[in-house]
């Protein structure tokens, strides 16, 4: 079940990018290993979670970026490797090593992802044994098998790419990510692997990184938990056109792609979330700082009961408002407060909207996709997040994942 | 469905206490409003909501006790009058005129308590026509009824009553609470009504109750959602022994035992939680301050995947290490982690305990009451807390709440 059925995007290549994917038996039927190559002299910026016990992989991953700059990514889906102490860090190692040996490049050239259940051994000796298959089938046009390899209750691949032109030429991105379930904001909150053929200096890349993942990533929730092995990178290859600091208008057009990349992908996540059935876009305005948006915003994604009234097509908006009054937001007024469903007034001026019927609502709450428009009335800051409901597939997907 | 079954205990008088109830039609076959008669000279302490909105019934009560010493609690169960607005205030206030009416006080002398649905007007003619019924079923015994009155999505009347002996006379304890949904720490979380024949001045009262919820009703979670029309009032009519500042080793005892009481209805409200299957309790030691260990007992408390992992007996630590992780403490160290469920040793020293074993574990999470230990090893604080787990059941019945 997926709020939206997706159609895989057709992805060109990225000049200096390719994938391959192979199966060391974490999932009995498919394929759960993917290896990224990238060419000498690309540059990557990465976002990594800010759970404070990050996985084996992260901390090596991190430790591995700041030493040089990568040429392997190697992705598993089904094992997080996290909370396995030395033996996970020895067991991340051993597989960069393995990449490093196939491939002539120095082990901290190789960046391990993992991605799955907590707290169990990774099977190393069976990883290793599937490294060398890599070499022969590395491809350029991979992106479907990899998006698809790195999975876990995910019940689609996602993938995007998009292309600008600056200066008369061409620059593409693809990209693809992995996220259902362990979702909230404040860190990069699934794996989200993006690659450009732009030529970015690595500093200025990683400023795009992150002002792209705060609009998109970080404005994404599931299910309010964050996992201890997520990131997001960025690649860029540098086959095609410069973007640097000092032309302003190029350096705005690229970012601008980049969010609205990073947003697709991460609607994609929301849609596909466990359990999914509804897309809720949280609209908060009329804030005094985006931070207070934030608050009032996730409270209400976060709030079991609107959730599953959202998963009910209940119009059970005085659930919304309790969110909103137990936010922690201080010296919030019920007068100032409006909760709109779509552009129908539910509740203004501390009581229902005259113009409200439940009809109405019942009609918006019954949508796939669902826009709630929080107003404050107490300043000139707004944030928007997107949310998924919670339903009976997400307590069976989550009660069953080990089984 | 609840985790334990409750047998109604045997609750004597409380000398000065009169119980009534009748069915407003709020449920269809059900008694579901509910009138305390408190003797003059009684003095009252209470407990509400923090959630900025709260109801209307919330801020008149609060208003009236400012003024008076109440003679009346009026509860009704099925509407919350909630984000209702003047009109909600008017119909508040009617009911309380109909009451003072009845029994010749004034209206400042009752307390009006509502639960149930936010946000849809008080039916209140049909409240104002079963007032007068109250009068002639006033009752010294009516515990079960009463409590059965309040009842929204619970399964089962809550209450507890308790004796202690102070200079060998004897003081005694009645209370009753309702809750199920919507139930978090930091408010009052529920309605509570508790009696004691002590005789306390209001301050000592009111400091007795504060520390009591602080103890328990503020130590409990449902779904982490807080209602806009919580409180917790205690009521002591004076007829027995005298309880003051002075001699503090009554105070205690008092102390003691209302807490314990308070503590008891707190756990029944868990055990009854909305599809509650487990009673678990989490039990953080080893930090710096008790705000510590509270943050990283509720976020694992409300963590969806923790709860489900519960509901499913499955010893999924690796979702409780990430839960602890993602908490908010700074400088959390893994090594310093220690999790055990009952006396077994999941994670220590930064990795999964070698004694640990699946098949253990999985007999301690098939257990409907767990105790969860983790030890911070950071300073000397700790908290206990108690939660529920998350069931396909709390999903069908906030989905279905108002269908």
């Amino acid at each position: 079940m997926a709020v939206r059925q997706l159609v895989f995007p057709s992805i060109e290549k990225i000049e200096g990018i390719r994938l391959a994917t192979a199966s060391a038996g974490f999932y009995s039927n498919r394929q759960d290993m993917a290896l990224i190559e990238i060419q000498p002299d690309s540059q990557t910026a990465a976002v990594f979670t800010k759970n404070a016990f990050v996985a084996a992989p992260v901390k090596l991953a991190q430790r591995h970026l700041a030493l040089q700059q990568p040429r392997y990514f190697l992705v598993n889906a089904g094992n997080a490797n996290a909370g396995t102490g030395q033996r996970g860090m020895d067991d991340a190692l051993a597989c960069c090593h393995a990449v490093a040996e196939q491939f002539s490049v120095k082990p901290e050239q190789v960046l391990p992802f993992s991605t799955g259940v907590i707290g169990v051994d990774l099977p190393t000796q069976k990883m290793l044994a599937v490294i060398p298959s890599f070499r022969q089938n590395l491809d350029a046009l991979s992106w479907k098998s990899a998006a698809s390899a790195i999975m876990t209750t995910d019940t689609q691949p996602k993938a995007v790419s998009r292309q600008i032109e600056i200066d008369g030429q061409v620059i593409r991105f693809a990209a693809f990510a992995k996220g259902a379930g362990m979702i909230r904001p404040d860190m990069a909150t699934m794996l989200a692997f993006m690659f450009t053929d732009a030529r970015m200096e690595q500093r200025l890349l990683q400023t795009c990184l992150e002002q792209a993942v705060s609009e998109s990533y970080h404005c994404i929730s599931i299910d309010g938990d964050t996992s201890t092995n997520d990131a997001a990178c960025l690649v860029a290859t540098g086959h095609g056109v410069s973007i640097d600091a000092r032309n302003n208008k190029n350096l705005t057009h690229f970012q601008q792609a980049l969010t609205e990349l990073c947003v697709e992908l991460a609607k994609m996540i929301i849609c596909d979330g466990e359990g999914a059935t509804k897309l809720i876009t949280i609209h908060v305005t009329g804030g005094e700082s985006e931070a207070q948006c934030r608050q009032i915003a996730f409270t209400v994604a976060h709030s079991p009961l609107v959730k599953t009234a959202f998963y009910a097509s209940d119009p059970n908006w005085g659930r919304i408002l309790a969110a909103i009054g137990r936010s922690g937001v201080s010296d919030l007024e019920i007068d100032q407060i409006g909760i709109f469903l779509d552009k129908l007034c539910v509740f203004r001026h501390g009581e229902r909207s005259p113009d409200y019927t439940e009809a109405q609502a019942l009609d918006i709450m019954s949508q796939s996709e669902i826009l709630l428009h929080i107003k404050l009335d107490r300043g000139h800051r707004q944030t928007k997040i997107w949310t998924s409901d919670l339903s009976h597939d997400y307590i069976t997907i989550n009660a069953e994942y080990r089984s």
